[in-house]
């Protein structure tokens, strides 16, 4: 969805004109008052029963008014307005249906973790699910306290394939399972345990939605073309997590049509394989549209006659609620003209009441989430958890030795760039809230007692850097260390905006080019999405690179333990780093993922087809080395392997989900730093359909503080669909040929296995209306 | 195909015409003289390679003229002139490409077995490859005297769904196992052990080629729409056998069209699922057109604009060869608009080509069977085999005890009826030769010495039996018995020719009921088509009813066996016999096989779908008393069975192959007759997609003279196939559930299990085209 700066204005304005900055609007009652004779409020039926006694005392009127986000409730029967739209991204954050006091008081601020790129790149699953539930603790804190929903648009899973994608940082990143257990782990948390949700997540946005606007194309108007196989293997992967095996609350269609039909008006998409093939019926979860996304269909689609007719064949296809700013869709419209039916309105209420009650929103105090409050926001363990993110997911991508630097109280550092000491919002990224606090590289430096010097400098202003050059000197002259905080912010790429270019802009070349004059030691620390490294990686002035995305509240001091040594680097490239000439090889509206030559070729998408990155996924290096050795397992060591053996035994109704025999690999820290390590297992091989991908990730791990000399063995979890492939139609399927396990990225050690026996479909993909 | 009754006798002049009957045209000579000299007569070389080297001599002219069923050859390389059409159904047959003598002398004749259907009604595996080897060799030793091709277009394997289709004693009945084991042992029969084939067999008619002329549709302009699951399940799965599992040397493509496009230019056919999914590709097997089907491509279906349009059609989507009378397609109107390719009649060409080298074609003497002739034809081993074939098939449908008769060598028998003593060619059904003999019950009885007096009868005719009432009252007078010989011949049904009613002809009604008047035993013995017996079964005038069908050159000898208690019956009805009402309630156009409501409601076909048969598939009485028990195994006595441990270990590339224990049977003779036993077991229970299938038939084996009291035991063979189903995209799934094995047709014994775990795809069905 988009937050327009003239949102975030009007709503600021609206926030300071309200009493305490607070929504205004209770939790219902049901304790006593006009809803309380309602059964919605009996605690003894079932939810559905609650919702279906809830939504048989609306009058039509009320209903219609109540199938936007912004729902007006039924004044007469007592049930509250409700603002379904909240954010919290990597925290709590703006949105219609959330605000935050201005000033000092409750509800002020919230916790800000660095953006979902940046947090995956830890490959730290656990990591995961704890940041989750602090955003849902301090989402649903924000709700008990009405400054806001408990309904928030939140993750983001659509792979980030493409590097110029605007909002490719809202994501964990280009592979699908790291998608996956990214969605897994963060929907876990911030759900919470069950059976009540601590707040409803959304996995957003359904489905194939990952560029914003590009040659004329925008996300409004785009007909995503999918072949049947990338659609399963790779699009719609991470929402099969969300919805099949995750039961998340509610999912997000998109604004982009795929292959021929709007993605909120898409049957298929969401009764055939949402609501059908993954029987993501229980617990009645609930469609939102992207916002505005269902006046798309007909303004921009042009695939209603008019927005009535669209906005009921978006209800008809199986959404639940129009997400809009005001009422941009036409559902009195759509009602008059008898083309929206009751069935489908109740059926659409009932799934968005009976969504909050399964929060406990009718429940006042005997929710179990009833006493989460303003004490829970901002706690001292949440920032740790912040800042510990933020260290664990930086990636280290050049060091010729200068890192860790050697620093003494008497050390003089130059800290020179953009972000090197702005206090504003650039730590932040997109979708962000106030954090109680944003401290940059600069105040870390200087609590650690360092003597700095600070200066400016461009961003992504193109030419020679001489309007910064002057100063930027002044502070490196006498400085033992020169520290480069560069890259880009969310002016270069965000919602709404890709990028045309992932060169680095010619004004921080041109800045470095002058600073590497002074033949002092320069650490680059990269703000923002991934850029073409190369002049970076070729420059024998510049000693390192540290890829720090949006790093969150406690950016500088993640930055400033890491570059001092006092934590180890340990984080892998969730994403690919291409050539600056990727972007002139590939339309970002061609979504094969697969090389292609001809007319439309393409040299292929992804560290598992495109073959020749600067920096491939998974790759990050540390301050020591390791040495990973395959152990054997009963997978890797049977030389009668067979198909239909490794599925024996599987009661899964999910067979890509059946176990496989843990990977067993141990790993020695033959340097002289304690770290962090990622273990990553790759699969490839000759199996399934050609063309066969380079790699496919298959299995990790974070092994945490390995120290100088020891031997850690970890035994990699994983299932047989992490080494399944998807033939044409979208099945998943375990083919017999050739595997090979390779560990890290690069390849530091390979076992190879043989699969024989027939090929075993794991899941069979519904077939497309024809 | 059809024979045009114009064409049989323009064939018999043009074989009285020729020299000895002979075709006159030699099989190819590659000891000396022009085609000596091409590397197709290089027997060290592969198929592959003589075929390539074959057609790469020929002129573009002569490659056109070879790609017809009535090829010329190339003189000028010494390749003769061949014609691809022989039959043999059951027994050489007359056809274009197949030539009896006429009078005495060498292939005069050939063995008439009993019409398949009546084959198959002994659920025989055995018998069938032992008829099909029969076939096989005298149709080798027709094509080695020049007397035939050795390509034949037999068998038919359109499974028999409605009981009015004139064509369905040609198939081995309504049951997709049967269909399916029938075309496995007839084909291997035919073909031999290989690797040299014995003759080319040709599964046909591909596909869902199942009426003739209904209400103004017929199979020529006939669209038949069949949803996927009812041709993955039904209509296609006999091709499977042929092409997937039998690897059968031809296919034939079908005269209608199947969703839209017709058979013979049907790429998702033809392509698609017989050359991919199947992988018939190897030894280069051949599809033949329908004869005249490729004219119907652009003059009935109205598929193309125009024929030479439809002709290149046809070759493009996979048909090799057209079969035709002369020149119906229009092969050089394609090659001159450039809508046929070199490489495509090229590959043609090879394909037709290489199945003639692996019969040995151009071995002379050196060919595995060139020593087949005119001594091998009508042995007396043969002509017992089609004895033994038609006395285990018929199926004893009612009897009151009169069977088998308690006769003396003085007893009287009145032989009364259309075909009691026809010497004419009522026994031999439709595709027939010339037996060596025919004899009739009349030629039976006399030659066990019975006194015997005959009368005919009417066959069609309608309204009372007075024309033939005289000389059966005055057969009947004196006798012991009397033997009525009614039902259908081949003017009720056959090719072109579908029956609008099922019910008993009027005038034969009669003709019994007068004869009933006379208190006499009354034996019915119905030759052809199943009717509706429900006056002969309700009438108890009418002892006993014998369905004969077609049975052959000896089939008056097997119904006297029978009557007389000789032989005791044991075959089993191979389609089920409707009431006379079910031709109101389904249109011949409705392909569905499931219930239905609405306004095209339909009652269901077959016995897995119709609830209230007149007499049930499977059903047949004896003249002793058996009774079957299931035996413990570990399919049915483990209660923690699972999908997955089902399939363990199995590792067959086609899952649905992969063997199930067998089921252990137990039979006991509890009768005073000594009798073969057919053990049926079919399936039912509630597992896979609803609608549920009363019943389906997963196994049977026949169990040969078990004598009174003896106890025999029987471990019946079957796979994971038999007891999977399809879903509504065509997948074929082993489903958990419950299951029961039911013992007999109506069920004595029965046992159930319960299979749990996941569903499991044993079968990808290929997606139709977009």
């Amino acid at each position: 969805m988009v937050l327009l700066s003239s949102f975030l204005v009007a709503s600021a304005t609206a926030t300071m004109a309200s009493a305490q900055g607070s929504l205004g609007t209770p939790f219902p009652n049901c304790a006593s008052g006009l809803l309380a004779k309602n059964q919605v409020c009996n605690v003894t039926l079932s939810p559905p029963e609650r919702a279906a006694a809830l939504v048989a005392a609306l009058t039509n009127d009320e209903k219609l008014q109540n199938i936007i986000s912004k729902s007006k409730g039924a004044s007469r029967i007592g049930l509250p307005a409700y603002n379904w739209w909240s954010e919290a991204l990597h925290g709590v954050a703006y949105a219609p249906g959330t605000q935050f006091r201005k000033g000092q008081g409750e509800f002020n601020s919230s916790t800000s973790f660095p953006m979902p790129l940046l947090m995956a790149a830890s490959f730290d699953d656990n990591l995961m699910e704890q940041i989750g539930e602090v955003i849902g603790i301090e989402g649903r804190a924000f709700g008990n306290g009405r400054y806001s929903g408990i309904d928030y648009w939140t993750p983001n899973v659509n792979p980030f394939k493409d590097p110029r994608w605007g909002r490719g940082s809202e994501t964990p990143g280009e592979d699908v399972l790291r998608v996956k257990r990214y969605a897994k782990y963060m929907v876990k948390g911030l759900e919470g345990p069950g059976p009540e949700r601590r707040v409803v997540a959304t996995c957003k946005h359904y489905a194939a939605n990952d560029f914003e606007d590009w040659n004329g194309a925008t996300r409004h108007n785009f007909n995503a073309k999918v072949s049947l196989q990338d659609l399963a293997e790779y699009y719609l992967m991470p929402f099969q997590q969300c919805a099949r095996d995750s039961r998340v609350g509610s999912i997000m269609c998109a604004y982009n049509a795929v292959n021929g039909v709007p993605s909120c008006a898409n049957t298929y998409l969401m009764q055939t394989i949402l609501r059908e093939h993954w029987n993501w019926t229980d617990h009645s979860n609930y469609i939102t549209s992207d916002c505005e996304a269902v006046q798309d269909v007909s303004l921009n689609h042009k695939y209603a006659k008019s927005n009535a007719e669209g906005t009921a064949m978006c209800f008809n296809a199986g959404m639940d609620t129009s997400c809009e700013y005001d009422s941009s869709s036409d559902i009195p419209g759509a009602w008059r003209q008898g083309l929206l039916k009751a069935g489908v309105v109740d059926q659409a209420l009932k799934r968005l009441y009976e969504g909050l009650i399964r929060t406990g929103y009718f429940d006042g105090n005997t929710s179990t989430y009833a006493n989460l409050g303003w004490d829970d926001v901002n706690k001292p363990k949440s920032q740790e958890l912040s800042l510990q993110s933020a260290v664990g997911g930086m990636v280290l991508l050049k060091n010729d030795g200068a890192l860790p630097l050697r620093l003494s109280k008497a050390s003089k550092l130059a800290m020179i760039g953009f972000w090197a000491d702005d206090a504003g919002d650039k730590l932040s990224g997109g979708y962000s809230g106030t954090p109680a606090y944003t401290h940059t590289p600069a105040w870390a430096a200087r609590q650690l007692g360092y003597t700095i010097k600070t200066a400016t400098g461009p961003v992504l202003e193109k030419g020679s850097a001489s309007k910064w050059l002057a100063s930027a000197l002044t502070a490196a002259r006498d400085a033992d260390y020169i520290l480069y905080f560069g890259g880009l912010d969310t002016s270069a790429a965000g919602e709404t905006k890709d990028r045309m270019t992932i060169d680095w802009p010619t004004a921080q070349l041109d800045l470095l080019k002058q600073l590497g004059q002074l033949n002092k030691p320069i650490i680059v620390i990269q703000l923002g999405d991934q850029l073409d490294d190369t002049p970076l990686f070729d420059s024998a002035n510049i000693n390192a690179v540290l890829w720090a995305n949006w790093p969150g509240q406690d950016g500088g001091p993640a930055v400033m333990q890491l570059l001092t040594g006092a934590k180890s680097p340990a984080g892998r490239l969730p994403v690919t780093q291409y050539p600056a000439n990727y972007t002139s090889l590939v339309a970002m509206t061609d979504m094969s993922l697969r090389p292609s030559s001809g007319a439309k070729a393409s040299p292929g998408r992804t560290y598992r087809w495109y073959p020749t990155p600067i920096r491939p996924f998974g790759f990050g290096l540390h301050y020591t080395t390791f040495t990973p050795t395959i152990l054997n397992s009963s997978l890797t060591s049977d030389i009668t392997l067979t198909t239909t053996n490794i599925l024996a035994g599987c009661t899964s109704s999910h067979l890509d989900t059946c176990p496989l025999p843990p990977l067993p690999v141990s790993v020695r820290n033959t340097g002289n730093a304690t770290s962090d390590y990622v273990v990553l297992a790759f699969i490839a091989g000759e199996h399934g359909p050609k063309p066969y991908p380079i790699k496919t990730l298959a299995a990790y791990t974070r092994l945490k503080d390995i120290k100088p000399g020891e031997q850690r063995d970890a035994k990699l979890e994983w299932t047989v669909g992490d080494i399944a492939r998807h033939d044409e139609q979208g099945n998943t399927v375990l083919y017999p040929g050739t595997y090979e396990v390779l560990i890290d990225q690069p390849t530091r050690t390979a076992q190879r296995f043989v699969v024989s026996g027939p090929e075993m479909v794991l899941d069979k993909w519904p077939a497309p209306p024809q």
